[in-house]
């Protein structure tokens, strides 16, 4: 695709690590953006131009978004907060703003303070159902959001031609997207992925408290346990971010798993045991497909 | 390797399923056996002949152990511990009992009540940290057990002969071979492998209450939900026999992970987040190696 084509001319990418990275490498090897801007550390910034991720790039992000037509915040929740509030006296009219956080109220409710009643048209808050429990530049693959889940959560019903065009490009990339309301993403993610991540945090501290010194141990295990604790090694400061920022719905979340667990507990040698077994098992089974 | 230079004649492998037909078809193809014979259902017999599983078979246990210098039982907990009693009178006095059960507190203690003084001699149980959230025979693979951790739990501190002669066979066979005390077995394996199955199951249990009849949330997903619940479609007769052989260690165990889970709740929006994340994630890396 020639740059004119191109259905993005300048995209600047705020923030350099494992999503920003991919997204660049994505969209500059797919030709769906003209030319792409990373703002991050020095160092990111020449790192990220040697991979191939940015065209050039800035540690100014009011510099990184001049003259874009679309800004992709890909910083922890908090930090892309903080960034949308500073670009947004230097930012063109009619540039799209979105992000890749993982939480969307805070976010949402942020643009709105921030942009007032053009909220809605100039920004469309978004998640990538693509993280991993690597993080940073250098694991940023092209290939990243093929086949994922990219969940967007505009602030009005309808989206704008540059929304709709956002949408196209995720596609293009391989992304399946979906449209959901902000509370209802943050609501249901505390259970699907967030409550898997403290669960998984939980495994590990129970096990580090019980046998961190017996290292014969930990090696007693099947696969089950290493897969267990795979998430457990994900980065912390999203994940404070997270936690800050969901915290009610995690709650409840942790609160739903607790109540399960200790019920669980009490039936394990009894008749009822076995009943709620396979319903978890139902439940897994069609989660496979 | 010639039958006569097998280490082992006539090997009996009570139990056809995932276990027992992946050891059929290790021992066959390797000719650490001489001649294996199969025990189980009927249509298992002839299934596990057709597979080259077994050489011959028959539901009987009795018959199938006759003249066998090796009997590896392989059901779930309660049910080897019954067929141990059912086939004593049956075998030849320097037959090798070994058994491929979850738990081993209650084999071993059943084992001493069957066989008195000689039970130390004449059985070896054991444990191969194989398992699969798949199971039955169509599942067997001959090389399951290749790089897998089987536990040994001897009844008394030295091995015999055959029992030294069994451990080679199992690391001719690609696993690697530890030796603990049952009861220490039990209740590490409470932490390392039913905890997280517990956890797996409940957290099933939290999504189908909640979500149950919303399939679009249960598509709002990473790869870290689909991996979290994956151990949850494992066989419900083996865990039922699991949770009632090894109750009040795993009850132990979830009630440490129920307490980490609640702390950590108690921390999420707070400033000592951060630390038991990252005490998670140590924990996690150093799992991953």
């Amino acid at each position: 695709m020639s740059p004119a084509a191109a259905p993005f001319g300048r995209v600047a990418i705020i923030g350099l690590g494992l999503m920003g990275g991919s997204l660049g490498l994505a969209l500059r090897q797919s030709g769906l953006a003209a030319r792409v801007v990373g703002c991050g550390r020095a160092e990111l910034v020449a790192r990220a131009i040697e991979l191939g991720a940015i065209d050039e790039g800035t540690p100014q992000a009011a510099g990184a978004v001049a003259g874009c037509d679309l800004v992709v915040l890909c910083a922890p929740v908090e930090a892309s907060i903080a960034r949308m509030a500073e670009i947004a006296p230097h930012l063109c009219p009619d540039a799209l703003i979105t992000d890749v956080g993982s939480t969307k109220h805070d976010f949402a409710e942020a643009a709105r303070r921030i942009f007032g009643a053009g909220a809605a048209q100039r920004v469309l808050p978004g998640h990538p159902l693509a993280g991993r429990e690597l993080s940073g530049l250098e694991h940023a693959e092209a290939n990243l959001y093929e086949g994922c889940l990219w969940l967007l959560t505009p602030l009005a019903p309808e989206l704008t031609a540059a929304q709709q065009q956002w949408k196209a490009v995720l596609e293009a990339l391989g992304a399946r997207v979906a449209l959901c309301p902000p509370n209802e993403h943050d609501h249901t993610l505390a259970y699907t992925s967030h409550l898997p991540q403290m669960l998984s945090t939980a495994l590990a501290l129970t096990l580090e408290h019980r046998f961190g010194q017996d290292q014969l141990a930990l090696q007693m295990h099947g696969g089950g346990l290493r897969s267990a604790l795979r998430i457990a090694a994900s980065d912390p400061v999203m994940w404070e971010q997270i936690a800050t920022s969901n915290r009610q719905n995690i709650v409840e979340a942790m609160l739903a798993l607790e109540e399960e667990l200790r019920a669980l507990r009490v039936k394990l040698a009894t008749p009822e045991f076995r009943a709620s077994f396979e319903a978890g098992r139902q439940l897994s089974r069609k989660m496979r497909g």
